[in-house]
């Protein structure tokens, strides 16, 4: 009983398949994303990297951005594998498709593929198109037949075609018929509304193959309504779609696209289908996945989210406890795909489940080799021990757990500073509404001075964060360029009101790294001074400062 | 050409058909997630609301606060449709079943159910459990066998189960006979390492089933790493398992578990299987699968995931743009499910009709009837949608909405004091470890008196609650009684640092009943301030207090 792998006879080699990425347009359509013509010309690199073979641009003549981005991209732009595709739509009824203003658009753009966006969905033709299924088949063949005149590749991008095909799947077919026959490379089957599920999309698109016959090239444009979009292009696949869309980190409208990178990263390492291009060494941007995915949320502006699949920082990431040590000698038995495969790394969440084998683990991750230091370890365990009942977690705080394993290491924490007293205060003078006024003053030694600063802020935390920064710059110029980014507050036990504990997590970054501390005390203000405190001393310490 | 409903003959009706929801453990495998036991006990009955069948809760005997879980459990919660289930592991290699300590307290947890975790591939019995084959199948058995002895419903939980039986599918087989041929009622198949794609499953499904026979009831337990968690576990369902495993929202170790809630909402909606526990008027949890999702981000004090299936915020939401008259005439054409069928909203189309439905609903709930009051209602949605965007929320805070609407109602809230200004010092003389001291002064009008009063505390807010309360405490002497026991802090928008937005929940008792307030500012104090005074006048009010 040994289970094969599921590519379809089909489908045996990855020759002449197509991964179409649409992050730079359909991806943009997300709540929240807005990107700019800068912004798509330097994700556009990043994608060519990683090895897709094409690249949707944009919207020309519709959108005056996108207009502009095939304009800079024609001269500024070097891809070395992906081909540039415009998107556009079909002609308006009852025009001629070399007198439509956007069909023109669309040539003038010089992009070397047009995709266009044709109904295939009859209720959707008659009902939002207000014209006749007739006029529909023929908007498409003409507009289609025009612009493989004019020397484009053209790709349809059949939209409504599932939901439309599930109502009347004859004038579906007619219309992947239409495009087809008018010369189109490649019909894609859009779940525009994104609630298919598997087994729907097998069953349709073997209907269309049957239809179409073995040589028409069919895609597959998923959305991710129902939770199935990555399957429901797997599905696509194995049902003979040799085409698949879909954008980088699974970005766009509602729930967003099928994510292309989990896409291809099953392709490659599950169905064995080497669908990204190659350099002369077989390498692909494969190995690259990761960064390329951290790269691209960097000018998106959205925050990766951990849990993606291969790329997420959590996708490789386990809590160590019971298990630790048997991961340490057989990884493969715990993940399942080798994570440098994708770039990412496999990390040992540091818990108080954890042992000395999930520190030791950690500690070789955080680049310091604790083999043969039984004494350290064992310190190190029973610290973290007692600290995380307390309520303190090395799990989202690496540059903590960095400083406590220096601590035990090297006898002591490096000392930048000496703290003689902090203050915080909060006011508000006047009604509800009135805004408060927040300041901070510090006391410390540094550099064989004693420093006193005050400085201000939008709430407490802030005006710590400015006077602590104040009071250190002129011994430390290091730290210009640190700044907190990100600030989470946790009360830990919700029973008892405020007489809980307090937890507090801060990020800071120098521009090009960024580190998490933890500090835990019996108000916001103690455990946030902790946290600031610790992430600025090892933000020193990784500058290669030395205390003064 | 119709297509039809992919529901396996074998699996005609929802008879007997378990969904089993691990949050409370497996999810609480998630890195940043921590429960309490009151976060466990709070979560549980949002869970029981929704219909599931099981809640595990915890492992009895290896985690102390799941021991108390249990304790506790069983006292205070009052569940109409979820059974409780303890989760554990087989006895040792080496040991009799009745002697195990673990055992044992899976026994003295007093769970009706019990869900025994056990090692269903060859190389992790030999090379992580460092025992036979043989006496791995024997742990199953005794185990089981003595917990069925016991009365307990038993589930087996067979880990690594997909890898194993691609490496040895006998051996993997033989240990699922083990359970059922033991008395396990439900043995559930595992992807533990979370990489199948649904045609491995279907296979491997359909050959286990081949193996046990049709009258074994199988379970599916999916994890997301390959991105087709959810798909997975349909594809299960198709090839015949009748018992699905997920966690709310997602959350679990890595790339997280199986979605439950796209999970049940797909089985319902899609494949039309009544899965969830139906009230006498055959209603069930689905219509609140988004408040529901919601309420236990809370808790969690995760945020939601925007995009996530069915009960995101962006799950039906629409960018207008060119088809927004089309989608108000045809919604149907332009979404996978009607949102309200999961309490959703299609957020193009959020008018007042919509939000005053809701509206009304809530002040009905309240005892406040607002029939036939459209000016209060209108102005009532208006505000609380201008609220929310600026980032209160309404849905944890009963009482704040309630003022919201008595001031609407009425012309304003019920003026028992006017504060003339507050400030809040913390601080902190000497070297890390000393304890900082915390104080709060408030100037205050109420009863034609001027009150200065200042509090101490252990942090500000605990010294601003001790300051208001002993500053009204003369005028009012109702609030003797009233006591801070709830304090939620989250930071609104994690990219910006101590500039995001703070929101602050609070809740407040006085001994029978509890209320809840939410408060938002720049900063943390101004929004507990906010949220205490609201959280003290509608105690006064609902004491039938008048103002002084």
């Amino acid at each position: 009983m040994t289970v094969t792998s599921p590519v379809p006879t089909g489908l045996a080699s990855a020759t002449g398949f197509q991964v179409y990425d649409t992050t730079l347009r359909d991806g943009a359509q997300q709540e929240g994303i807005n990107l700019s013509v800068a912004d798509k010309l330097a994700i556009a690199p990043l994608l060519d990297e990683l090895g897709v073979g094409f690249i949707e641009g944009g919207w020309p003549g519709a959108v005056p951005k996108d207009t502009e981005f095939f304009k800079r991209a024609a001269k500024e732009l070097d891809l070395r594998n992906a081909e540039l595709a415009a998107f556009g739509s079909t002609r308006k009824a009852g025009t001629r498709a070399a007198d439509d203003t956007q069909v023109r658009a669309l040539l003038d753009s010089e992009a070397p593929v047009v995709t266009i966006v044709a109904k295939h969905d009859i209720r959707h033709v008659e009902r939002a198109l207000r014209t006749s299924g007739a006029e529909n088949l023929a908007m498409i063949a003409e507009t289609v037949a025009l612009l493989v005149r004019e020397g484009r590749r053209v790709m349809v991008d059949a939209e409504h075609f599932f939901d439309g095909f599930r109502f009347d799947s004859a004038y579906s077919v007619q219309a992947v018929l239409a495009g087809l026959e008018a010369g189109a490379e490649v019909v894609c089957l859009c779940d525009t509304n994104g609630g298919m599920v598997p087994p729907w999309v097998t069953a349709v698109v073997a209907e269309v193959r049957a239809a179409v016959g073995p040589d028409a090239v069919l895609g597959m444009h998923a959305h991710n309504d129902s939770g199935c979009a990555v399957a429901n292009t797997l599905a696509a696949v194995e049902a003979g779609c040799a085409h698949v869309q879909g954008t980088v980190n699974g970005y766009g409208e509602r729930t967003g696209n099928a994510d292309l990178l989990a896409v291809v990263a099953n392709l490659e390492l599950k169905y064995g289908l080497p669908v990204l291009a190659r350099d002369e060494q077989g390498g692909s941007g494969l190995a690259d996945l990761t960064r390329i995915a951290h790269a691209i949320s960097e000018i998106t502006n959205i925050s990766p989210f951990a849990r993606s699949p291969y790329v997420g920082a959590s996708a490789f990431a386990h809590k160590a406890g019971l298990h630790a040590s048997a991961i340490k000698v057989d990884p493969d038995l715990y993940q399942h795909a080798d994570p440098s495969a994708v770039g990412n790394d496999m990390r040992m969440l540091v818990s108080d489940m954890a042992g000395r084998a999930s520190i030791e683990l950690k500690g070789r991750e955080l680049g310091i080799d604790l083999t043969g230091r039984a004494d350290v370890l064992a310190r190190v365990t029973e610290r973290v021990k007692d600290a995380e009942a307390r309520g303190y977690t090395y799990e989202a705080a690496d540059a903590s757990f960095e400083l406590l394993l220096v601590e035990e290491l090297e006898g002591s924490r490096p000392q930048y500073f000496r703290v003689e007293s902090w203050r915080a205060i909060v006011e508000r003078v006047g009604p509800r509404g009135t805004p408060a006024t927040a300041e901070a003053t510090v006391k410390l030694h540094a550099g064989d001075e004693r420093i006193v600063t005050t400085g201000e802020g939008n709430g407490p935390v802030n005006a710590m964060d400015h006077a602590l920064r104040q009071a250190l710059v002129g011994v430390y110029p290091t730290l210009e360029t640190f700044e907190l980014i990100d600030f989470k507050v946790r009360i830990l036990d919700a029973m008892h009101g405020t007489d809980a504990v307090t937890r507090v997590l801060i990020e800071m970054t120098d521009g090009k790294q960024s580190w998490s501390t933890v500090g835990v005390g019996p108000n916001v203000l103690e455990a946030s001074w902790e946290a600031l405190t610790d992430a600025v001393i090892w933000g020193l310490r990784h500058h290669g400062v030395m205390p003064r």
